[in-house]
């Protein structure tokens, strides 16, 4: 019997446990009756995205669950995020991710420009693109908020390149490294770019606006996250023989998505923020399950909350996320679909950052086995019958209950 | 939030389950509130030094525990030995680990030479290293009790060499055997050496004193494990960026600790022994833990109580190693400390050596995940959080616990 597949992945689920929650983690202590009835009926585990031990990053993590080997295949952030705000990129160019920050006095003030809007983002990387002459040809483009996406044509040798963001405020940009004489060279022309950037933005309309208005100045671009053509041997799509969606709103996982050969969706009101519309996510998931074998579908809040540091928010986030679950397994028919739940890593709040801690992880739907398990919690998963996996192993796993495996021998 | 780490082995911890303890293991009938405490608070699981049904040495499982693939990185136990007595060895050395013994009439008759004295050894080794000339420069230096290193200077190349130890009493000694044209000469220096040694201590004063005490004499060297530099290809220290520090008295370890970067300490008292104050180490743990980032602490005698089959002698050796533990978290800070125990390996009474039964493995400390288990043994470790790992992944999963782990990826 051939089943579809749905897997969930709840980025930076995992978490440690929580004084103020009880000793609890976030997702023990949210209500969560739709993953909880996913856990009775199904099959809980724990997962290790790369290995034990091994923080993992959304991007490598996520390459990991789609069963590329992430030390083989990751060549750095920027290609993705590239990939993911649309662009088609050519084997030999070289892509970065880009923050719109203040400055003032040479010292970054701040690293995300007051959090500029979307729409003032874009028209302030017009302008750049529009005014901005360098030694190469450039690709510059507003993502989400004060997200931002460079791409220098043909120049893929130079990737050993470094950042000039400080990562922190109240000091001024780095200024790029470099290894050898290509990455040299595009160190030269990043540096060129910042600051004949820099002449356009602090001019710009919107940044007097905003300087009226009393609000941080997007003046300053912060560059880091070097990344050239990942090393795919074989798009996902075609390695299983599936119709693959995937429903995301962030730019770096519709980038991966992308890479891997998925037809990427973005409902409106999904922003990959605390704000985002899941409701409409999971509407989506439902409609595309007629066209597509296989969805993946993509909730970034929770990894928000936790890199903020906020218990509260991250079980609201999980709230809202069992809603959404809620939401498609009402629509669809269960005994016909497998539903893998799971996060991309850990990011617990007491780290407000990634970290090794095994992701729980959830299988559900028709032909699955069950096990002793009663809820979704990182306590629950460690009794679950799936054990402690490898991550790339869960799409195995899924495909197989999907009955889209391959018997190797006789 | 950075955090220290303890790591505790108490060496050959695993056993099988023994009659004469209604079935239990001795880590299971033994009283171990501290351990218990840290169980019900922290995760347990289970560990594979090398891997499941792999028996693993000391020196093995310790290298693969610290990280280090043994089968990359092991060439032999002697250099390991010389290093734990303190020599510092070129990379073209041989070493060997000696036993003093006792020989009559070409059989021998105590592999151990009556467990002879640390001090009637020394002096029996300076005689040797004095009066015995052989064509190769070599080094000769007691251990502790009965046990003794030989260093055949610039001679690595002929570590194809054999033993003379037959490994049981009532055998004459093995001739040493050879592969290569290298090893046939050192295994006839090694045959001069013997020879010429058996002659200076047949007739020390010491050897005549004990023969009056009707003590056996320890007038002739077994000589075993040839080993060459290891292949380490980072020091644990600067692959961590920690400050190391391991507390050991058995000079195997010490060697094995040595050679990826730690100081090591030994304090008064620690004898590797039954007889060893085990408080001694603790105090000098918590000492420690002031000026140390990440300190590792070997226990040897429960693995000497595997050795002999004797459950109730490794029930009292668990039961003191616990009152160590107890010492260090009553005298530290749990929540800023990252504590993980466990064995290099099952040492089973009623095998009487090493075997591959997978090691009980608890970690605890601040920002640990705990289970469903309420205590320190064997069994509830089959049902603890951390499942079945291999014994490599436990230092990185305490590091980032620690908050010393890297990202790999955005």
């Amino acid at each position: 019997m051939k089943r579809k597949g749905i897997l969930i992945i709840l980025d930076g689920l995992g978490d440690r446990p929580v004084k103020e929650l009880e000793g609890k983690t976030p997702l023990e202590y949210a209500k969560t009756p739709n993953m909880d009835k996913l856990a009775k009926i199904g099959i809980l585990g724990q997962q290790d995205p790369i290995a034990p031990g091994q923080p993992a990053g959304s991007d490598t993590a996520h390459l990991a669950i789609f069963g590329y080997d992430p030390y083989q295949t990751y060549r750095g952030r920027g290609f993705f995020e590239a990939l993911g705000v649309g662009l088609n990129l050519d084997e030999d160019d070289l892509a970065f991710r880009v923050n719109f920050a203040t400055i003032e006095d040479r010292t970054i003030i701040d690293r995300r420009a007051g959090r500029i809007s979307t729409e003032e983002a874009h028209e302030l990387a017009k302008a750049i693109q529009e005014n901005v002459k360098i030694s190469a040809d450039f690709i510059f483009v507003g993502a989400t908020g004060h997200r931002a996406v460079l791409v220098l044509k043909g120049m893929a040798k130079g990737y050993r390149v470094g950042e000039n963001d400080p990562h922190v405020e109240g000091k001024p940009p780095y200024k790029f490294e470099y290894e050898d004489e290509e990455s040299k060279k595009v160190a030269k022309i990043l540096e060129e770019f910042v600051e004949k950037s820099h002449k356009v933005l602090k001019e710009h309309p919107i940044n007097k606006k905003r300087k009226e208005e009393g609000k941080p100045v997007a003046n300053y671009l912060l560059i880091r996250g070097a990344g050239t053509y990942p090393n795919i041997p074989m798009k996902f799509t075609k390695q299983w023989k599936v119709k693959a969606a995937a429903v995301v709103a962030t730019a770096l996982v519709k980038g991966v998505a992308r890479a891997i050969g998925f037809d990427v969706y973005t409902p409106d009101g999904a922003t990959g923020e605390y704000n985002t519309d899941a409701i409409a996510k999971a509407k989506k998931v439902v409609e595309l399950l007629n066209d597509y074998d296989f969805i993946f579908l993509h909730f970034k809040p929770t990894d928000a909350a936790g890199h903020d540091n906020n218990p509260k928010r991250k079980i609201e986030m999980i709230e809202m996320a069992d809603k959404m679950i809620g939401y498609i397994i009402k629509n669809i028919n269960l005994e016909e679909t497998i539903i893998a739940i799971t996060g991309d890593h850990s990011t617990p709040c007491e780290v407000k950052n990634h970290s090794a801690d095994p992701v729980p992880l959830l299988i559900a739907g028709g032909g699955v086995r069950t096990d002793y398990t009663e809820s979704f919690g990182e306590r629950e998963c460690m009794r679950g019958g799936i054990g402690r996996v490898r991550g790339k192993y869960i799409v195995p796993m899924m495909m197989d209950l999907m009955g889209r495996t391959e018997k190797f021998g006789a």
